[in-house]
C-alpha cells in the first residue's frame, strides 16, 4: 500500500471547542503531506444513526481516502475500534454502526481490523478521547504509509456492528418508510427511494399522497422544490436518489412536524388539475 | 490560461449536512493541486443579499481564484448558470445577483458565459443540487486548466442578473441608506459610506444624529468602537468602509431593532461635550 | 528562522461572515505554502477566558506553528499586538493574556515583541479589524520567512499581560476550583487536575462529594463517562487531565446550572455500594 492524499472527518464534535484541531494537529504530525477535508462536526452528540447518514450519502464524492468517522457514545467501553477496507477507500472509527452504512454504499467490507496495535496510538490514551489518541493517529499512519494489516489483529466482516438498513417496503401500491434525515433547509428526506416511487407510479409531474400518523396530503411531485410556487409544498427525489418533501423556500420539518423516525407512506394519487 | 491555485466556496448549505463536504470532493477529484478557502456556509438559507454582500466584502482579500458562490433557491428553474471573468479571478454560481457586487467590487465583468458545457458537469445531474454537479465541477476544470471560454455559452454581460446597488442617498447634509447586514458581534453596518459621512461633515470625533422610524439618537462618531465605554454606542466606519453602529462589547442590532433592510439616515450633530 | 509549515487560526469571529476567510486571504497571498489549521472561530464575543482554554488546551497537539489568536475586545484602543516566542511555536494576538496560558503550556515564553513594523501589516489598517490587518499578515510573514525580532521591538517577558492562573487549592482533603469550561456536550470542566483529586484521596472507581453553592452531590469517580448508565451523573478525569463532571448520554451543565466561573470543591466520598 502506497498511502492515500486525503483523510476526511465526520464527528459529533461541534465547532466550539478544540476537540476537531486537536484531532487535526495529530494527523498532520504523523502524515504532513495528507489532506483533510471536514465533512460535518455537527452531528447531534451521540446521534450514530444521523452520522451514518451523512457519511454515507457524502463518501461517495470524495477521493479516495482515510475516512475517519467519529460518533462515539460508549467511547472507553468495551466497543472495539476498527478500520474496515470497503472499496478503494478505509474507513476507521468506533464499531457502533457509524461506518455501517458508508461502507454498504462503498461496496461493502472487504477485510476489517480491530485497531488493537497500541504502537499507532498517541500515548498516554485518554479515555474518553479516542478521535485523538487513537482512531486520528492510525488513520493518519494508514494515510501516510502504513499497510491497513499493521492496524491490529483482522476480524470477520461479517462481525461487524451494522445499524438496520432504512426501513422501507414497497407492497399493494404503497411505498412504506421513515424520516431519514432533515437537512439544514427543513427538507424531509424519506428512506424511499425515486425508484421505488416510480415503482408505485409515482412520476415527476404527478401527484403523490402522503400518509404520517394522522396527516394526509397530496403534494405534488416534481424534478425539483423550484417547480412550485414559494411556500408551497412539494415532493421530488433529491440529490441522493431519495423522495423528499420540501417547501419552496421554507421548512417542511417545521410545517409538517416530521422529526428522523417519524413513520411515513406514500402512493400515487390523482394528478393535480394545476400543474 | 494556466489555472488557479485557489477556489474559495461560499453558500447556504449549512455546516450540519455533507454538501459541502460533497462539493469539495467533486473539485479535488477534477483539482487535486488547488487549494479551497471557505468563505462562510451560514449565509441563511436563499438569501441572495447576504450572501452577496459577504462575498463582495470579502473577495478582495483573498488571492486570484474561481470563487463559487451557490445561494440559489432558484436551483433547477430557468435561472443561468454562469462563470464571470472579474479582474483577475472567475465567479460562477447562479445568475441571480448573489455574484453581481462582488462582480463590481472586481472592477466589473469582463466576460461571462452561461453554463451549457455538459462534459465538465458531474453526471448525472440532480435537478437540486447544482452546487455538487454543475458549479464545483465546471470552477475545479476552471481552476485546474480549462479556458474559460469552454464552460459554454458566452453571454453579455451587460445582460447579468445584478442586485440593485445598496441603496444610499447624500443631499442637503443628509446621508439616507439602510442597514446592509448584520455581522456576529451584532454591529449594524449601513450602506452609507465613510466617504459619504465625511462629505456631510461627520468625521471622528464629532457626533452623528441617526434616523430610523421613530428612533432618534445622538452617537459618538469614533475610529473603532473601543473608543467608548463599555456597554456604550459608538459609530464608525467599519473595515469595509462603510457606516457602523455598534454597543462596545454588545449587540447594537438587538439593542436598537435594526434588522438588515431596515431605513436609516445620519446626519452631523453638534459634538457632545465629553469626548 | 527558516520559517513554519503551518499557521493556526482561534478567533471569536464566528462563522456566519465572511471575516475568517478575509484573514485567511491575506495570509496565503503572504505566504502561499503555509497550511492553515483552524482551532476554533467560536468563542463567544469578546470571551478572552474562554479563548485562552480553548488554546492552552489545543495548542500542544498541534505542529510547530504560527499560533494566531484573536479575541480582542480592546482592538485599536492602547493595547498591544504582540508575537511570543514559546516552545518550537510562535504566538500572535492582542497582549489581552488571550495568549498567556497556551503560552504558559508551551513552557513559558522566551522572547516577545510588540507588532511595531508597519512594513509588515496590511495597509490601509482599520482601528476595527486587526486580525486581518496585523496579526495575520504579520504571522504569515513569520511563517513565511521573516525573522521573528523583524517584527518589531523587543519586550520584557514579564511585562506580558497574562490571565490569573485558573483557580484551585488542596487543603484539608478538598481541592476548590471552578468551573473552567463547557464543552459542546455538556460537559463541565473544572480547573482541578486529575492529580489534585488523586492528592486528597479521589481514585478511579472511587465516589466523590462535590460541593457548589448549595448544591451537594455524590457522584461516582470512573475513567470515563461510559462506566455509568446512560442518563447518570459521573466525574472523571478528562482529555485535558482536568476533573470533569458528566451525563452520560446528556448534558451535566444544564442539568447542574453550573456555567464557567461556579466555585466547586470536591472531596473524597465513601464508595458507593454499586459500581
Amino acid at each position: 500500500m502506497t498511502g492515500f492524499g486525503y483523510l476526511t472527518f465526520l464527528t459529533d464534535y461541534g465547532l466550539d471547542d478544540g476537540f476537531v484541531a486537536a484531532c487535526k494537529g495529530v494527523a498532520v504530525r504523523i502524515a504532513p503531506a495528507v489532506q483533510l477535508i471536514d465533512i460535518t462536526h455537527m452531528v447531534q452528540p451521540g446521534d450514530v444513526r444521523r452520522g451514518a447518514a451523512v457519511l454515507a450519502q457524502t463518501v461517495g464524492y470524495l477521493p479516495p481516502a482515510v475516512h475517519v468517522g467519529v460518533v462515539d457514545p460508549g467511547v472507553g467501553t468495551t466497543r472495539r475500534a476498527i478500520a474496515v477496507q470497503a472499496g478503494h477507500s478505509i474507513l476507521v472509527g468506533p464499531d457502533n454502526g457509524l461506518l455501517s452504512w458508508a461502507v454498504a454504499a462503498q461496496g461493502g467490507a472487504t477485510s476489517a481490523y480491530q485497531l488493537t496495535n497500541g504502537e499507532m496510538w498517541l500515548h498516554p490514551v485518554s479515555p474518553t478521547f479516542h478521535g485523538r489518541d487513537i482512531f486520528m493517529p492510525v488513520a493518519a499512519h494508514l494515510a501516510a504509509d502504513a499497510d491497513l494489516t499493521a492496524a491490529g489483529e483482522e476480524i470477520d466482516v461479517a462481525a461487524l456492528v451494522t445499524l438496520p438498513a432504512p426501513e422501507r417496503l414497497v407492497r399493494d401500491g404503497t411505498a412504506e418508510g421513515e424520516v431519514l434525515t432533515v437537512d439544514r433547509f427543513g427538507n424531509v428526506q424519506l428512506t424511499i427511494t425515486g425508484s421505488d416511487a416510480a415503482a408505485i407510479g409515482v412520476t415527476s409531474g404527478g401527484a403523490m399522497l402522503v400518509r404520517s400518523g394522522r396527516h394526509r396530503l397530496t403534494l405534488p411531485y416534481r424534478d425539483m422544490f423550484g417547480a412550485v410556487a414559494p411556500g408551497e409544498l412539494v415532493a421530488y427525489a433529491d440529490s441522493a436518489g431519495l423522495v423528499s418533501i420540501a417547501v419552496n423556500g421554507g421548512d417542511a420539518a417545521q410545517r409538517l412536524g416530521l422529526p428522523p423516525g417519524a413513520r411515513v407512506s406514500i402512493a400515487a394519487a390523482p394528478p393535480t388539475i394545476r400543474r
